[in-house]
């Protein structure tokens, strides 16, 4: 299935930073980073429960939130993006 | 149908987060902010066209990057959420 993991976590911190590059190891290893704290992955039924049971490793549970949205398929056809397609570098630098 | 807005936005800048609150503003018209940068919308195919028109009023299209995607229906039962439910309030005051 693909699913898309949307990730809010206050990066003014760095913690949050920290946080929030953790996360995106994570998804990282199921698909690919699209937004600064969203990433588009595909996952079976049993590769989903992993990958949740790692994000909840990750993440401070009483200060972030993360969703996981299940998507239409095929996905590149159910998404419009406006503007740029990939724009997540300009908050921080490519080697992190 | 029901969408997924997300908005990447680098919001260190004033400009950035004022291009925010805008987008906020017009996907809070056809549903709700979820995090500080996603936005659950419900809409026809009539109001997509409108939603999408008023996006690319308000976004810097050589900067941002916004994203719309289908979701499966019924999205309540398409979602998991970790951690908090609602935390965009951190990033920002209620009243803005």
């Amino acid at each position: 299935m693909e699913i898309l993991v949307t990730y809010d976590v206050n990066t003014e911190e760095a913690a949050g930073r920290r946080r929030l590059r953790r996360v995106a190891k994570v998804c990282e290893r199921f698909g690919q980073r699209v937004q600064y704290s969203v990433f588009e992955c595909v996952v079976d039924a049993t590769q989903l429960v992993l990958l949740i049971h790692q994000l909840e490793q990750e993440i401070d549970t009483a200060a972030d939130s993360l969703r996981i949205y299940r998507l239409q398929e095929p996905r590149e056809r159910h998404v419009q993006v406006l503007g740029q397609p990939l724009v997540h570098d300009q908050h921080e630098p490519l080697i992190v």
